[in-house]
C-alpha cells in the first residue's frame, strides 16, 4: 500500500476500483466490512418523505391501517363518523389524487433547504408502491390513485439538481399482505411473501430507479434469514447497478439494528448524545406527532427552527446525519409550514454550512461550561477549524467555553459576520470568554443559533474517532444515473 | 371381475373406489383416461354466471378492459364521456357494490330453472377474484367493492338445494397482470405469473371451495406446459379433496381444446349439430350480445324461450350439456328478464325434463322429414323411451317423422298430456303421421315446444354412441361438501 | 247552430274556435265546464314514467326520502348499511347519471306499445326537476346528476312519433322544501312556497315544454286556495300556449279529487268497476310493488300481460283510460322486462286495438254469464260494433254471454282471425253460446285475451253514458308543438 | 342635556336608548346619519374567513366558477385534467366535508391573534350558504357537503370568547343563480332574485344569527334600488334584533361604495395612505394571491409578519381597521402557516396593542424624516400618548423623527421594554434623534417592528380628525347574543 500513500487521491480511486473486485459474501461479517461510500458522511443533512395511502385519511399516523384494524378507539370513531360501514383501507387509494404534485417544485425546496439527500418512502407497511410495480398489481400509484410514477418523477426532478442524492425507503414487511400473514402463521418457515413480493420488488426498485440510498424498514418482524437480507445485500454490493455508491442502513432483520448493515439508524429519532463507533443517522420528523401528513396538524405541532437546529447540532457533533421528515399530502403538496421550516433551515445553512457539511466530530461534543454549545471540526487543505454551534445567546453577550484552548494566533469569528474577529479573554474557572457582537438585530446572521469558527487553537486538531477517514467522494456526482 | 357382473351397482361402486387407487400421470394420455364423473352427463343443463368488475361499466362485453386498452372506438368514447381523463380499470372496482346480492334468492331461481349445475365466473381475464384470495391482494371482492366472499356465499346457498352441483370458472390468463405480460414477453420461457398467481390461486380455489366443476378458460394464450396444466390436473385427480367428483373441461393450453382434458367445450357457443365421440358442453348466453350484464340491454337482445329450447334440443340430442349464461349486475341482481327466461325454461323442464335429464343420444338426432324435431332416448328399469322434441307446431296438426319405426305396441304420448295417446298412421314417403291434439290453448303443456314420448318402437333402442355407459352416479350428492 | 249540422267537421272547428272566446273564471264551476279535449278519451292508453333521484337508491318506493326521514326500519337499515353516517338525500343526486338515456329508443318502445300518450314525472315530491328549472337551482337534472334536460329530450323524441301525446306529471308539494314546511307550520296562511317555487315552476313547465297533459299531484296536503289552483287553471285554459289541447286531472287541492278539475284520477290505481259520470283514468304500475324502479325487483313482481290486459278491459269498458307506469333506472334505461311487457301489450293492441281506441262504454260492462268478459263499443261511419274482451278461454271452447241480443244479421268474429265468422246459438238460461275456434296454437291471435267483434246486434247500439259525445279531435296532432 | 353631564354612564345609556327612538328612513341621507357603534373603531383588527364550495377545488381563486365558466385557460385545463366531461360546479359541493372542522380551535386562534372581530363568508357569489338556509335548498352546508351549520357553530364558539365580535359576509349577487340572470337580462326591471333569495336570506341571517357586522358584497352588479338596500338597512337599524350594535359596510349598490352605508370598505385591499373623513377598513388577505385556500399555496405566497405589520401600521395610523383574511380548507382547517402568522401577529399585539386598540389618528400619519414610521395616539384617563410604529431598525441604532416636538417632560419608551426610557436629543434638520437599545437579540420585544410611546409631547395631543369622538362602547359586550 506504499504507493497509495504517495499518490493521494489516485490511490483512493484505486482502492475503490480495487474494491469492486472484492466479492462480498452473504454474511454479516463480510457485508459489514464494506466501506461506507464517503458521500453519505459528508452530506450530513437529508430529507425524509412519508407519503402513501395513509396520506388520504391523513389521520394521526402512517400506521393508520394498523391502529384501525387493532380497534384503537379514535381510529374506529374516525372511520365510523366519515365512511360507510363496509369501508376498507383499499378504498382510500382512489382518493390519493396527487393532482398538484410538482416534483420540480419539491426539488427546489430540497435544494434551498441545504439538504444533500432525499429519501422517499416508496412503499410503507401498507404495501402500496409509489411506483408502478409489477409485483403490486392494482395496489400501486400507477394503477390506482395518482396514476403516475410518483417515485420516477421525483428521482428525475431531484437528479436535475447538482448536489442532491436520491434515496428510497422500502418496508420489508407489509401489515396485511395475506402472504406475509401466512408466512407469519407458519412461524416464518415459509417465505412465500418474501419470494413473490419483497425480493422481486426490491430488485425492481434497485434496477429501475438506481437509488443512492436504500433505507430499509419493517425488519423487526422476522429474522434476516426470513427476509433473505444477506443474499440481497451481497447482490446489491457485488452486482447491482448501484454497487459503487449505494448506501444502506441497518434495518435488515430482527435484533440487527445498531449492529449490522450499512450506517446505523437504530430506532426512530435516535439521538445518542455521544459519538458512536459507526456512522449513524438521526431520522426524525418536523411534525412532533407523526411521520405522515395529518389534516389536523396545528402550528404548535411543528418543530421550530430553533428546535431543528438543536437536533442538527447534537446530531452532527456526534457524527450523525440528520434526516428530517415531512409528510406531503394527498394533493401532492408539501404544506407551507414545512416548506417554511426547510427554507429557513436552508438559509441558516447557507451561512453556517461550513460547520456542518464534510465536518467531523471533535474531541469534545458539548461544552461543559455552556450547555447547548456543540462542536464540529473540519480540515481543509491548509487549515483546520473548530466550530462551536451556540444555541442560546449568551448572558451579558459573553460566551464562556471550556473545551477550546487558545493561543496567541487563535482567531474566533462568527459565521455570517465576515471580517469581524470576536474578542476573547481568559475567564475565571479556566474558560475563555468570548464577546458576542452587539449590533442591530438585522445585522445578526440569525436569531436562532450562531456558529463560532475557531482557527489556530492550541494542539487541538484531533478527531474524536480516527476511523473517520478523510476520503474524497470517489464516485463523483456526475456518475450518478441521469434523469 | 366376475363378481362385478354379479353385483351390479355394488360392482360399479367398487370400480370407482378402485379407480381411486389409479394414479393419474401428468400427461394427456393418462389424464384423458379418467372417466367423467357420471353426474355431469346426467345433469344436462347448467347455469353460467359472468360476474366481475366488468359488471360495473356493464358496457358491451366482459372484455371491457381489453377493448378499451386496444382503443376500440366505442369503448374509448364511453370512457371519455363518463370518466375523468386518468381513469383506470381498477377505478371501477370500488363501484362493484353488490348491495342487493342475495345468493339464496339466486339459488331459488336456479332450482326453479331446472338446471342441475351452476358455474360461477370466479375470476375472469381481468384477474379480480370473487373470493378473498391471498394471491390477489386488494384486487378481490373481499378487499374492494363488495367486501364479501361472493363465491363462498353462493356455494353455500347452492349447496342448500338438493339437486344442484356447484362449479367455478377460472381464467388461467389475465389480460394485464404485469407478471403475465413479462412471461409473455419472455415467450413463456419464464413462469413467474403461473407460479405466483395462477397455481396458488387454483389450489386455494379447489381446497377452500371444493367445487364440482372446474371450468378452465384463458388457455389459448400459451401452451399447457407454461400453464403447468398436466401437473395441476394430476393433483386434482389424484389428491385434491374433490378428486372423486370434480369435472373439468378442455381449456388447458393452446391448441388443446376439443382434444384433451375433461369434457369438451371447444369454442364458445359450440353446437356441432352431430354427436361427438366425447362428452361436450354448449356454453352459450341468453343475451345474444354479451356474456356480462350490459346496462344498455334491450328486450330484443334476449333469446326467447323458443330459441333457448331450440338450443337445448339440438345440444342434448347430440350428447351435449347446455350451459346457459346470465350476467348478474353490479348490484348483485339477476335482472327480471333473465329470471323470467330461467323460470319459464324450468316450467318447461318440469313437464318435459324426462326427455332431457339422464337421456342419451338416439341413433338419429334430427328427423329428416320434419326439420326442427330432435330425438333423445332414455332407458329406465324396464322401459326404453325415445323422445321427439318438436320445435314447431305441425301444419294441419299432423307431425310427419321418418326416424321412428312403429309396431303395433308402439305408444306415442305428448308429455304434459297424460293419459291421452296420440293417434298415428303411416304416411306417404315412409313417414309416420302423428295427430297433434286440438285442445284449448290453455290445455296445451307449452306454446313453444312439445315432446312426444314413444315407447315400444321397433328395434330401435340403440344408442348412437356405445361409449355412453349407463353409469349410476357413484358419488351421491350427499357426499358433496356441506355448506 | 243549423249551419253546424250542415257542415260537419267545419262546424266542430268553428265550435272549438268559438270556445276560445270563452273566458274561464278562477272557480270550479267555470273550470269544470271546460270540455275535455277529445283526443284524450280516444287515446285510452298512456305510459307513466316515475323517474327521479329516488331512482338512485331504487329502494322500495319513490317516497324513499319520506320513509327514511320517518325512520321506517328497512330504509334506516339500507342507509346505515350502505352509506356514511351523515349521508343526506341530496347526496344521491350526483349518482343519477343517466349515461345510457336514449329518449329515441324510449319513444320507439312507447310507439310499439300502442300507447297514445306519455306522462313523465318531471318533479316528484322530492322537488328535483328533470328539466333545468330556474326555480330549483342546483336541485335539477341540468346542474346535478344527468347534466341534461331529461324532460326536453324526451318531449322532442316523443313528438317525432306520429301519434303520441306528451304530458308531464308535476307535484304541487315537496316533502322537505323548507319553504313548504314553513307554510305548513303557518297552517297555510302564508304561500311563500307556492309563490316562489310551485307557481313559477308550473309556468316555466307549461311555457317551455307545452305539454298536452298536466298531471297534477301532491294536492292532498293543502286546500286549492293555498295552491292557487283555480287561478293557475284559468290561465292555463285561457291564455297559456297549450290552452286548446291541454288536458289536466283532478288533483288540485285537498278533498277535490274525483270532483273537480279535468278528468278524474281519484286515488292511485283507481278502478271503479263501473262507468263514472266523468272521464277518468286508472293510473297503475306494472311493478306490483312500486312506482319507481327498484334494484331488487324480481320477475314475480311484474304484472303479467294477462293481468295488464285484465286492467285494460275493466278500465276501458268503464270509460277510463289506462295509464301504465314503468320506472326507468338511474342509467336512463327502461329495463327489458318492462320493455317486453310494453311491446307484447302493443302486439296485442295491434290486433285488438279497434276494440279500445276511440271506443265507448256499452250499456253493459261485464257480462253476467261469463265473468271476466268486458264490453266496449265503437261507432264508425256506417257501422256500430260491440266488442267483448274475453280474458279466459271458455270451457269446452264455448263462450256463453248474456248481454248481447243477436238477430239473424248478427255477425261475430274474433279479432285477428279475419274472414272466419264464429258460430253461435241460443243457449239455455238465455245466453248466446259462441263457438271458439279450435286451431293450432300458433294460429290464435293471442294466448292471453281474445276480442269478439259483434255487429248488427239487436237494438243495442246504445251508450251507457250519453255525455260521451262523438267529437272529432279538433286539434289535429300536427298542430302540436314541434320538436 | 344637563342631567346627562351629571349622570355619566347612565346618561350615555339614555342617549342610546333615546337613539332607538330615532327612525331611520330608507334613504341614504338618513341611513348615513346613523352613528357607527363605537366598538368597531376601537377593535381595529379583524379576521376574515373565505370559505365555501370554492375551497374544494381550492384552485387559484374564490371566483373559480366564474373563471371556469368564462373559459379561462388554466381553469379549463384543471377541470379537464381532473374531472369527467360533464362535471359541474355543483358536483364540488359533496366533497366539502369539513371533517376536521373544530370551531373552538378556530376561536382559540382568533383570540390568540389579538383580533377583536371575525367576519365569516357565509355565502359568496356562488350562492352556497354556510348555514342551512330555507332559501337555498340543497345548496347549503346543512343539506350537502359538511351537513353542519358551519356558521352557527362558529358563532357559538367565537361568542364563548370574552372579547371578539362576530360578523358575517354576505354577497348580494350570485354568479349563476338563474333568477339573478333573468333579472339581469331584464336590466333589473324585475326583482325575482332579490325577493325570493337575497332578501329572505338576509332576514334569516340577521334574525337567526344576530351578527355584529354585516359585511355586504356583490353590490357592483346593480343599483341599490334593485337590491332593496335602503329598505333593508332601515329595517336593520330600526327594528332588527341587532339594531343597537350592528355595523355594516358600504357595498350596497353600484357606485355607492366609499360614499354611503356604514363604514367604508371601498375596493378590496383599500389602503389610502391618508386619513379619510369616515371610518374605513382595509380588507386584505394573508395569501398574496387569493382569498380562498389554494391547494398549491407555497410558503412564498404568504405575507410575512413584517408585511402584515406594515399594513397594520399604515391602516390604523390613517383611521382604518385591518381585516386580515385566511381561507380555511375543505377539511375545515386553517392551515398551520396561517395559524402561525395569526399567532405571531397576536404575540406582537400583546406587547404593542396599546398603540393600536382604541387609538386614533394623530395629526401626522407617516413621519417625513424616517419613511416607514407611522403614528397613532391614544387618550386615556389622565394621559395622552403618541405612538410611533417603527418598521425598520434605524441605521446606527438612531431613529430620526420630525413630527414629534419634545419638551423637558417628554418621555420616550419602547413598548415591551418597560422601565427603560430611551435617550433622545435634537438632531440637525430639526429632528429629534432617539437612541435605540443595543441589547441581546432575545431581549428585544420584536424582530419585525417596534413601537415608541411618547408622552408629554409639546402641545401635540391633537387628533387629525375631530369627528372621531371618544365614545364609550355603549353596548357592552355582555349584551351580545349568547351562545
Amino acid at each position: 500500500m506504499e504507493s497509495c500513500t504517495a499518490f493521494g487521491l489516485l490511490c483512493l480511486l484505486f482502492a475503490v476500483t480495487a474494491s469492486v473486485a472484492v466479492k462480498y459474501e452473504p454474511n454479516w461479517a463480510s457485508l459489514d466490512a464494506r466501506p461506507l461510500p464517503p458521500w453519505f458522511d459528508e452530506a450530513k443533512v437529508g430529507i425524509f418523505l412519508h407519503w402513501g395511502v395513509f396520506s388520504v385519511p391523513a389521520f394521526e399516523s402512517a400506521w393508520f391501517w394498523y391502529y384501525w384494524h387493532n380497534k384503537q378507539q379514535d381510529y374506529m370513531n374516525f372511520i365510523k363518523e366519515n365512511y360507510p360501514p363496509d369501508f376498507t383501507y383499499a378504498d382510500f387509494a382512489p382518493q390519493f389524487d396527487a393532482s398538484f404534485y410538482d416534483p420540480d417544485y419539491w426539488a427546489d425546496i430540497f435544494e434551498d433547504s441545504g439538504a444533500k439527500y432525499v429519501v422517499l418512502v416508496t412503499k410503507h407497511h401498507e404495501g402500496f408502491t409509489l411506483w408502478p410495480s409489477n409485483h403490486s398489481w392494482n395496489w400501486n400509484a400507477g394503477d390506482v390513485g395518482p396514476k403516475r410514477d410518483l417515485l420516477g418523477e421525483l428521482a428525475t426532478a431531484v437528479r436535475k439538481k447538482k448536489d442532491i442524492h436520491f434515496g428510497v425507503y422500502h418496508s420489508l414487511f407489509e401489515f396485511y399482505n395475506p402472504l406475509f400473514l401466512q408466512d407469519q402463521q407458519n412461524h416464518y418457515s415459509t417465505q412465500d411473501f418474501v419470494k413473490s413480493k419483497t425480493m422481486p420488488e426490491l430488485y425492481e426498485l434497485i434496477n429501475n430507479y438506481k437509488p443512492e440510498i436504500l433505507w430499509s424498514d419493517g425488519d423487526w418482524m422476522a429474522p434476516d434469514t426470513y427476509w433473505n437480507s444477506t443474499h440481497f445485500l451481497a447482490w446489491l454490493y457485488n452486482e447491482s447497478p448501484v454497487k459503487d455508491y449505494i448506501v444502506t442502513n441497518d434495518r435488515w432483520g430482527q435484533g440487527l439494528y445498531c449492529k449490522h448493515g450499512g450506517y446505523w439508524n437504530c430506532k426512530d429519532k435516535y439521538n445518542p448524545g455521544k459519538v458512536l463507533p459507526h456512522k449513524w443517522e438521526n431520522a426524525m420528523t418536523i411534525d412532533r406527532k407523526a411521520w405522515t401528513y395529518r389534516r389536523a396538524i396545528t402550528d404548535q405541532d411543528v418543530l421550530s427552527l430553533h428546535e431543528i437546529l438543536t437536533f442538527l447540532a447534537e446530531t452532527v457533533s456526534c457524527g450523525g446525519n440528520l434526516l428530517m421528515n415531512v409528510g406531503p399530502n394527498k394533493d401532492g403538496r408539501i404544506i407551507p409550514i414545512f416548506e417554511e421550516r426547510l427554507r429557513s433551515f436552508g438559509a441558516w445553512m447557507k451561512t453556517n454550512g461550513e460547520a456542518i457539511y464534510k465536518s467531523h466530530p471533535w474531541h469534545t461534543q458539548q461544552d461543559n461550561a455552556t450547555i447547548g454549545t456543540w462542536y464540529t471540526m473540519r480540515k481543509s487543505e491548509n487549515i483546520t477549524a473548530v466550530y462551536a454551534i451556540v444555541l442560546s445567546w449568551p448572558v451579558d453577550n459573553t460566551l464562556k467555553l471550556l473545551a477550546p484552548v487558545t493561543q496567541t494566533s487563535t482567531v474566533i469569528e462568527m459565521l455570517g459576520m465576515p471580517g469581524k474577529e470576536l474578542k476573547y479573554s481568559k475567564g475565571i474557572n479556566g474558560t475563555i470568554d468570548i464577546a458576542f457582537p452587539t449590533v442591530a438585530p438585522n445585522q445578526l446572521p440569525s436569531t436562532d443559533a450562531w456558529v463560532l469558527k475557531m482557527t489556530n487553537l492550541k494542539n487541538q486538531n484531533v478527531y474524536k474517532r480516527p476511523d473517520f477517514v478523510d476520503q474524497a467522494n470517489v464516485v463523483p456526482l456526475d456518475l450518478r444515473p441521469k434523469p
